[in-house]
């Protein structure tokens, strides 16, 4: 079997990282990659580490140089895979690494993005409870955000086992700098951004604090609140997210801990670590892969869970290729690496 | 008038501050420079920018190479100040950047460092309410660990003002490597530490966690409790602390707001950015500041105070140096800069 | 005395080191300060480091708002300072720290930066022999560019003195990326620029290229060439630049280290170091200080010298305000940092 | 076919980037895993990226540990190798990443590293001219030093077409930290290293040079002489080499290019990139891939070649893996990426 797959916005960051992943991939034929302004040069000139594809010349993103596949991957700016994705056939399976189609609800998209909302897919996160079915023979995914990908994953097992109080999450994630993607702004120089670190969307403006809720209120007994704030700090990619909540009255370390191996036992990606080890973004670099560890603060009574992951592999392009693979049959490990490149 | 000063363990990362910030200090006059393992080497093989020091050798660590200053700063491994401090009389000013007599109470002491608690010295924090009346003219300094600092300073108006619920404070510190000091381990080695973030000391067993609720606790109406987790990022210095408390019913951001502008109207090195700027560490860099800002999550209800400051600076041998000035009768403010070396 | 300056371009990244320096000078008034799109703007928006003047409002850069001063740092970009210039009087001491006249012949600015040469003004190196003398009461000076500055310095001792053979110098040098100015363009951003190390200009295409062979051709016995290549790195601020050159039949490390002695002995702000002891750029950080090393390669046959300097400071502000001591008489060494922060 | 394979020194950086490799080799089993002070401890608290290996003991070196095994790569500190290796039977394919056998000659391994000289191996650069067909089937295998790697491959085709003077070959190579180990030493320290560039080894002390020597002396018509500078930037991993020497006469660009082009037209892992284009480490990071530009400096004279190269890829456990694939008659590039992880 060959599926042939096209990337759309392939000379940003979320696009290099899928064409990096789906070279290795057995079962996948590259076909069209696109772009916007960038379209007539060569994909070597934008991402030169893709060396077997480097001659590869980028096309503009229509339906037309879409066509003919039978997955296409957008990773648009934010606001541009509704248009391109409504000219795709049913019988094309459509990945989106952006945000149209994440949110379920309309009222959080106009709060948060504004304009209109687009809809919702299958929400491309198959570590969920029963979405991973869901995800199988789909069509259409919506892969997640960087920042919901990891915060979800560290509190979904406390927030379903009832172990904490849904309504006091605290998510503060520190995060390389490439999720803020390629388009040049003066905050993301490399001048402004070695040596330093700031918090950005403060106070619950960032667009990603309702997608943690959305993802979270199914499995809690109770309104689920989440205080979301990001860090940038001076590395290319990863995000560490340090999360807290007051426990439940007679919850031990125990019994957190178990909440924890029983989610993730059979989890390919998602590992919690051995007791006394804490993770580090560095491990997971470039692999597919959440490193979990929890532990339970006495003095204060809060669970406190860390997790590290790479947000342009697991936060973005190797979650749409897990999804990818779900979606097309295929075994959902395929060409994901478990290993990260450390030091 | 000019004070003869002596910096005890000079070939250390606040040693070297000490030395960078009491060079520029016009009634300042360096005396014995001294180290353990170093001695007998030259202050420039150790700390190469400091220049117009850099042929000084350094001597043993003892109460005779100690002997003849106005002032002795310890920049000492935590434990060793006690003992080298009762060798030093009354008509010296002993300035302790180290832990030994941070923490008015044994208990704390014991559970966090081990071993007999050494007592306590006047809290070189002068922004405490009443704590700068204190420290003039003292003999005795106990100069306050490095995220006690940021993370008093960031939470203390709101506590004060009884804006915030000080039994859920939660502070994630993200900080530079210098803040553990110099002593080589595989931990610490740019190999591991560029690329990558991790957290330590979580679930409320960092050092600093009892000397952040101590500093609260005088002005909190109800008992304070700190989940408290420093996370490591790739630069040398700088910690961005982000505080959240539930907000008491019925504050508004204005009243928050407020709080923090009369906390620090007149206070020379902390300093509440205008509306809608957040701080980043690099602003700080080689400064005596503290950078703050202040908003109020509607959705969660929860107050967030971002604080960015300079951990050798203000976080320790700047915040000593302060305390010098004070202590000695000098402006308080001399020899510390405001402006930070950005970017 | 007080000198009224004003600085053009305040809100790029020269703009802010000038005004780093000139807030701590004793003999300096700050007036106005302009800029070009950000005119309008306050100045901590864009430093937020400056504190002191934090508040103050970018003005456009026009005649009029430069007129009244008796200094005008012109810190634009490269080709925008003639224009200004000819418009501000005979009066008004102008310091550019652009390129437009630092090149003396019309020929090698054509080939490197094209359109018309506009002439050239006192090049403003101190430390070349006779320079000094020269920006005395100078009301035009042409700061040299971040790399003419340390090659020069690094080379000129070994040139001078006929020990190497001044038509086969290489210089390789890392430079971080603040170099590359304000302005942002996608391979400086962050993310990019971390964990990467590039070349460009190679090939003696750089425009700093002629600067350099300009500055030594004077003292050289033969003609003099440069292979110059710079490396951006992982860094803000600093260069180091390798400098390497064949010696001269029967030179010894002796003789070499001499030249270096002799030349450097009286000169506050270039340091030959320790002999084993080689230069970091984290020690001039923020300070106006070169540091050098230098060795003889027996194999080879080939002189080594390692210089050391913050490209923003020594290379840029801190030499043009020392150029500004002495074009108005002033002690030159007047507000400019010789300690480096660090680490 | 399966090959049995052990690594001793799997605690290290070139321990652990083997076993990253290895991890993916199709005809790869991995058997013992040793360690000096590390044997007892598991493999994923020194490599918690290497997922599938983490809970792997290590075991102490020996020739008991080490034997039963098809393969065994020494990850050893130099000057161990030999000691293990005559150990080892003939029987047994052993890869040594350390020094102790590349250089084929006495003297300069006394003057360089001290000590009696061990012999030497097959010398495993297959790209050098005739070298693959000796590593063929060989039972023993000396991999490069990580400078040595990338400056060989960057200045054999100047030298072995004669079209550079081989006795005026300049060399300066910036790199990552982690080629210099994993024991912790002051001068290593993440603050020490981050805002930082400093050279080493300067004057031809760098125990690579003879081995640079070594191996371009074969190919060039007349004596070779290296000046070589390595320098340190904050980076974790990664080499970028910028090599220079006079062209010989009436030697034009294109020449020059074609000697590149025909050198490396069939290589797998070594690439001369389009015209214009510069290579930068980013984009070989955990790749065995080495990328190259050349350019002539018509001013100068020099031909102007900048190589980069991760120094733990193919700079060692890459080179390793490639000599390994040889040695043992598989295809020479299985389990070796071409991509590079970027940004």
């Amino acid at each position: 079997m060959s599926v042939k797959v096209a990337v759309a916005g392939a000379s940003g960051y979320a696009g290099g990282e899928l064409l990096r992943l789906l070279s290795g991939h057995p079962e996948v034929e590259i076909g069209a990659l696109t772009a916007g302004g960038n379209a007539g040069t060569a994909l070597g000139a934008h991402h030169p580490h893709l060396v077997p594809l480097a001659g590869r010349i980028l096309v503009e993103t229509t339906a037309e140089t879409l066509a003919g596949h039978d997955v296409v991957f957008l990773a648009l700016p934010h606001g541009q895979s509704a248009g391109i994705a409504e000219q795709l056939g049913e019988d094309v399976t459509v990945i989106d690494c952006g945000a149209d189609f994440r949110l379920t609800e309309a009222e959080p998209w106009v709060e948060f993005y504004g304009g209109e909302h687009a809809g919702s897919w299958p929400y491309g996160l198959p570590e969920l409870p029963g979405q991973r079915d869901k995800l199988r023979g789909s069509n259409r995914v919506a892969v997640p955000g960087c920042y919901p990908t990891v915060s979800t994953l560290a509190l979904l097992p406390a927030v379903q086992n009832g172990v904490v109080d849904p309504g006091q999450l605290v998510v503060v994630a520190v995060s390389g700098t490439s999720g803020a993607g390629k388009a040049p702004k003066p905050h993301l120089l490399g001048a402004e951004v070695m040596g330093s670190a700031s918090a950005y969307g403060v106070g619950g403006t960032h667009r990603h604090t309702p997608e943690i809720e959305q993802n979270l209120t199914p499995y809690a007994e109770q309104p689920v609140s989440v205080s979301f704030t990001p860090v940038l700090v001076p590395m290319s990619r990863g995000i560490l997210a340090t999360c807290s909540a007051p426990v439940a009255d007679g919850t031990d370390l125990a019994t957190l801990r178990q909440a924890y191996e029983d989610a993730y036992r059979n989890e390919p990606f998602v590992h919690l670590l051995p007791e006394g080890q804490w993770p580090q973004t560095q491990a997971t670099l470039g692999a597919n892969t959440v490193q979990l560890q929890v532990t339970l603060d006495q003095r204060t009574g809060r669970a406190v869970i860390v997790a590290a992951m790479d947000n342009l592999t697991k936060g973005t392009a190797g979650g749409a290729v897990q999804c990818m693979n779900l979606a097309t049959g295929l075994d959902e490990t395929l060409a994901l690496p478990l290993i990260g490149v450390a030091p």
